[in-house]
């Protein structure tokens, strides 16, 4: 199976109490999402539309603000866990593609964000689909950052191939692969920093639905070998 | 753009002294990769032709002798350093998917077995293409594994938006996408851990070529927050 990601293209600029759901059936017609389809969402327009946007003429104090804990600290950036459990820089706070002295917080529960999405374009299409709520977040020890998951609704966020056999026969022991981080990764190949696609459809993935959500994907401060 | 993942299917057991690109370039006919394509190969079936595969009833040995230095135990696992520089569990070796009593260890030069079968296929198809060859790995704040390059060629691995501006005429502080990773991720979601699709081609990714490698994505020790 071919999996296609096409970008939604033509948004508006999202303000505050904007209908994120009904904007994006409005821009994907005449080619809306399908049944089983992903849907991909910069958080940036989800948290514009939940009004997660304050005044700061710098990120930092607000960064620290958001975060629940501070990892590390390294010149103007700050590594911390943020409310959801989400360890990242400065707290997912971001002050690119938002108006003048502002700058835009994570939403408050990107789960809640993105069930909400899922109802409102359920009813709108009638279609059963995945919603992902995406950032960009970067890793300790690789250069770059990557798009994942930090909301999700409609699907279960991994492929747990524990316990199922390979080829040989062999047991796969501790595969689990999150799907969703793959899925929000895949997003961003169509979406790009300055161009105006904060949102993707992903069609054909190998993805299950369910009733997972992007919390289950934060690991257990207990399990955390490196904080 | 609409970007397009494909998998390559129908590829044999691979053995040592198998041909890759040839392989990957008669399981594809007759839709052969095109122009600016990237071909995602995930490095077990380079590995098994380049003979990196040892004998070993348990994989601990293995992967100590194939780290370059130990981060962190944890029961049965071991987060190393490979001689690379990437950091993942049990230094990448791998005893799903192979016959009996072996394990699959890491190409020892990702990067210029990606730049081999770069070139075969370029020669076959006299079209460019980019490279990935990719493995598995976790994270240390988030569950699950996701597919990253370990191998790239013919691609930039990044793609810098530092000293651009936003819609807003805001500049891009520190956004630099892990391109190569991403198109690695996005791979995944037509390959599967059990089926056998060791490949994928992905068209339409806004992915510069270039001369980049997958070293560049190791991140310094002495930026590393972490170790």
């Amino acid at each position: 199976v071919t999996v296609e990601v096409r970008p939604v293209e033509g948004l508006p600029e999202i303000r505050a109490g904007d209908d994120v759901g009904r904007l994006i059936y409005d821009a994907t017609r005449p080619h809306p999402p399908g049944d089983g389809d992903v849907i991909v969402i910069a958080h940036k327009i989800v948290s514009k539309a939940e009004g997660r946007v304050v005044t700061a003429t710098d990120r930092r104090p607000t960064s620290l603000t958001e975060s629940a804990r501070v990892l590390r600290r390294s010149g103007e950036m700050v590594i911390s866990e943020t409310r959801h459990g989400f360890v990242c820089a400065n707290a997912g706070v971001d002050a690119s593609n938002v108006e003048g002295e502002h700058v835009v917080l994570l939403p408050l529960d990107p789960d809640l964000s993105a069930r909400r999405i899922r109802l409102r374009l359920r009813k709108l299409l009638g279609v059963e689909l995945g919603i992902v709520i995406s950032d960009t977040f970067g890793r300790p020890w690789r250069l770059g950052q990557t798009n994942v998951a930090i909301g999700t609704a409609g699907i279960e966020p991994f492929i747990d191939y524990r316990g199922m056999t390979d080829d040989f026969g062999t047991q796969l022991v501790a595969t689990r692969i999150c799907i969703a981080d793959e899925l929000a990764a895949a997003a961003e190949l169509v979406m790009g920093k300055t161009a105006r696609v904060p949102a993707a459809v992903v069609s054909g993935a190998l993805v299950r639905f369910g009733r997972g959500s992007a919390t289950e994907i934060v690991r257990p401060p207990s399990e955390d070998l490196f904080r």
